[in-house]
């Protein structure tokens, strides 16, 4: 029997001595490897916090004390140390355990994370509510990494964090990346800190923590004694930890950004499981991210800006190609948007690519910089809808409710890749009104996109087939869905099919052909239901008298968690399957009365 | 003919010599003071800066060179100085100047401000743009309060400025006060600083800003020196500059936080000009300030929270009764959002108090840290709807619509002040939901507030007149006004009055008896249609199979700017003459055909 299998909870790790740490985070690190090398998920941030996660778990007293893990994606040795190493070969499909600390899934996870940058927030919450509750002992940390401290709500924490006596602890995880590797002042200042070329007093320290560090974060008796020095320590604390993103499977740590989370891998030589040549469909990010290269070629007046998701939303290759113009601002969702709209004051067109979930984060922005302004940014909403296995912290279900609702705004979402061309295509020189367009986590449907740019009118939707029965109205990449229900039913001839493209403006006059014309209506968005697309078409057919009942699939109010994203999409009942069964009761469903 | 007379534009004030601009700044000064005086708006932020103001204008080329004024109420000086001299005596009047810089007024306002920190991004947008468009030798200024900076967005801008060589100015201007004076870590070495006891290297050195300063703001000849000296270093640049706030008028410099917006106030003496002892109906920032006081003294869980609106909130007195459960956390919504779902992990009772236009700061924290987690934080939305003066930057038209896709929140307007306490008492002791209160500025309707609590069902509504032909559905405290328009038709007991006051969940059985009974219904709520309360009773009764048509009043898909609450509700069409217009029209309708 291992040391590991011996630990079920962070009770039986501090039987051990100092000494016997060592060994058990060998074996945690090759744990990890073995499950995530053929289960996926998230490999570097988890690695490289190995030790700092056995000491944590070592010197404080969980889950009297409160650990906060900013982001959660680096918490899989802490899942495994406190529960849930016999499920941990579950993580991240549908009812098996949270890719990211969950509170209904443990006592040890004290608050669920997945946006980074909260955890300094969340434990200050804590640790007052401790001095409240009179108990001076308990310690409160957070581990936060170099990208996500040097986002604002972050700052914002450690602002309040600083002018109270709080028991706090802010673990930095420095390691120089995010997702992709870390940007901004603050990045290069604490470059500085490690090199010892910083003066003297500390970005920290002015803010009136007191700074111990830096250590390296693979030393687990230097984590262990320095950990139990600052327990002595009242008051608010940062601990500056140096690690490796990735650490101790060499691939991982040579290339960093394509193992955070790497797919399928030889869990001994770390080689990823090979995919054959380009894959087709194209993923949507790629349309994206070569298209916005291609038109930014013949157009100097593109711009491209990502916070922290050079990967993730592809505008690498615009930034390898035009490093002038593609801009990589950091975990810094609010700051793109205002300088996007800044610069579009300027006469540019500027291309602000942020996930959908992660435009929660800038929506003040969107309303008060750019649209009540009315200036012509243009959004690009990767990853809306359901996401998979990421969860309910990442699904992009909100974006249409919550835009919608801002004038001057137009929302689009492309059926295919090459709408989502065309639409880029017809933004570049500048809209009369900012646009967000939406699309999906993962590929599309056709085997050539690249194919020549044509202009779409804003406003204007596409008539996919006529029918006599029902109409099917969809918006976006859950089209296809629809196309392929159609497929599977006996009378498709009796089915008319519209691909919206547009949320706002709708299409009135297709939508009063569609009311007058047709006895039954469905909707399909891949979004809430509440406030939705299927919402803006109620409101349309009530302002114009139309009484028909509309049939409306979407996403239930309710939380959708994690699982592959057809699975969750039978969950929502959004499924190919429920939209040909929906199809097919309509049809024959008798003439509504009116 | 003064000075001041003959600048109509910052070209004219260049003309003059250094030593004529004293003279100018009394002038302006006392202008700002006169027409303040009579025709109220923000005072002390512009007292503050009027020889800031000049100086950036007689240094800088504007409108070529590019200045933002963070938030913008302290950009009178500017106004009048740009052309606005003549009108200035509309500030803040329907049609008339705007209260906050504003892109079609001027083209010396070279953004639209409002809410606070966003001028750090924009003008690096410009600044960015300018090196694109080889403009080297333009300068690019945002001026922003301690207050402002210490917000996490402008974090964000400075953290990305600094690793960044393009020619940007930040005038921190350092009056150590906001609406209320200024809290947090910052505050507290921003004023080490200025007493030279902070040490040596400095918090914006340390993000790679040239820091000079601090130097007295109300020094003429000096700052003109530092910003001409400043103009020949290329780069991010941050000149600390002191002032005092309301400076000039010895009240507003004793009592700032009342001469931030003084009303109306004798010029000479700056004597405001009193109301008779306390005025009735309380307002209802009022009800909340008190009632959390009197909840607290018998609930030790209760927390109150604010974001730097202790006055605006009334929160403050709270932090003078219970100090150690009040907390202003400074201009930080995001974190105050999440601090608050700390807290309630914790067990509090937290009433977090947000105003419903900065509560999209933090929209992703109300969904991710709170709604996810279904953590019975209690949000109250001050200044939801139209708060007038303030203009489109401020109006809270929107969280119905961003808040009602949200799963797990409860969402209850109070239609007086006696349902604001009561539900604060029933939400006192913890939901099984998080929950936003949303409720407007200015007054309530009743002589008495102060009632005995009582319990409010969640999801209950509240059934003020049956009628016979037409239901009305209100949602909060503009149902006062349908209670004033049914008292002027001719036919009050044709009409149906529902005080719905939940926006979710709905009382689901009350609305199926409507459908089922009331020939007409119509839906009235000074919040977006888009998305709205009456898009939710539309859903519903699409669901339900109810074919009735609904009207609905609420704002239109439009930017409403400023002007007094009653003359924009006339302009939205949801004044109590619209309203009553409407349930005519309606009593005089035919019977829907279905």
């Amino acid at each position: 029997m291992s040391q590991l299998d011996r630990i079920k909870y962070p009770h039986d790790l501090r039987q051990l001595k100092v000494d016997d740490l060592p060994e058990v985070a060998r074996e945690l690190r090759e744990f990890i490897i073995d499950v995530v090398s053929t289960k996926e998920g998230h490999l570097g941030a988890s690695l490289g916090v190995v030790e700092l996660t056995l000491a944590l778990h070592y010197v404080f007293n969980t889950p009297e004390d409160k650990l906060i893990w900013d982001v959660g994606h680096q918490a899989y040795g802490h899942k495994i140390l406190t529960g849930r190493k016999g499920n941990f070969h579950t993580n991240r499909q549908l009812g098996g355990v949270s890719g990211f600390p969950k509170r209904d899934e443990s006592k040890y996870d004290d608050f669920g994370t997945g946006h980074s940058s909260t955890s300094i927030s969340a434990i200050l919450g804590m640790a007052i509510a401790a001095q409240l509750k009179n108990m001076p002992d308990r310690h409160h940390i957070a581990v936060i990494g170099d990208a996500s401290i040097a986002s604002g709500m972050a700052f914002e924490g450690l602002n309040h964090g600083g002018v109270t006596d709080c028991n706090i602890l802010i673990v930095l995880n420095d390691n120089a990346i995010g997702i992709d590797p870390s940007v901004g002042a603050l990045k290069k200042y604490l470059t500085n800190v490690k090199k010892g070329t910083a003066k003297e007093e500390n970005i920290f320290e002015c803010l009136n923590f007191k700074y111990s560090g830096p250590i390296d974060g693979h030393d687990l008796p230097a984590l262990v004694t320095e950990l139990n020095s600052l327990k002595e320590h009242s008051g608010p604390k940062l601990l500056h930890v140096i690690t490796t993103k990735g650490k101790g499977l060499k691939k991982a740590e040579e290339d960093q950004v394509t193992y955070h989370a790497p797919g399928r891998f030889n869990k001994l030589t770390g080689e990823r499981e090979k995919n054959s040549a380009e894959q087709f469909p194209a993923k949507y990010q790629d349309v994206f991210g070569h298209t916005i290269v291609e038109l930014a070629k013949n157009n100097d007046k593109i711009v491209g800006i990502t916070p922290a998701m050079p990967t993730g939303s592809s505008l690498k290759y615009m930034m390898k190609e035009l490093p002038q113009r593609a801009f990589d601002v950091g975990i810094a969702e609010q700051h793109a948007v205002t300088l996007a709209a800044g610069m579009t004051i300027e006469g540019f067109s500027v291309f602000c690519n942020i996930y959908s979930t992660f435009l929660q984060r800038a929506y003040d922005q969107v309303i008060h910089d750019v649209a009540l302004q009315n200036l012509p940014v243009i959004f690009c909403l990767d990853r809306s809808g359901l996401v998979g296995e990421d969860g309910a912290t990442h699904h992009g279900l909100y974006d249409i409710a919550y835009l919608r609702c801002i004038p001057n705004l137009i929302i689009f979402a492309p059926m295919n890749e090459q709408e989502l061309r065309n639409i880029m295509y017809t933004a570049q020189f500048g809209l009369s009104h900012p646009i967000a367009i939406r699309y999906p986590r993962g590929r599309g449907v056709l085997t050539e996109w690249r194919q020549p740019f044509e202009q779409i009118e804003i406003g204007s939707s596409e008539t996919l087939q006529e029918g006599t029965d029902v109409a099917v109205l969809s918006i976006g990449h859950i089209g296809n869905s629809v196309v392929e229900a159609i497929k599977e039913i006996d009378q498709p001839n009796k089915v008319g099919h519209f691909n919206m493209r547009f949320v706002k403006p709708l299409d009135h006059s297709l939508l009063t052909k569609i009311f007058e014309e047709y006895p039954h209506i469905l909707t399909v968005e891949d979004g809430c239901k509440m406030g939705g697309f299927g919402s803006a078409v109620l409101e349309y057919a009530n302002e114009k008298g139309f009484s028909k009942r509309v049939k409306i699939l979407g996403v239930d109010d309710t939380i959708i968690g994690h699982g592959t994203v057809e699975q969750l999409k039978q969950k929502a009942e959004i499924d190919v399957t429920t939209i040909k069964n929906q199809i097919n009761s309509l049809i024959h469903a008798q003439q509504p009365s009116s």
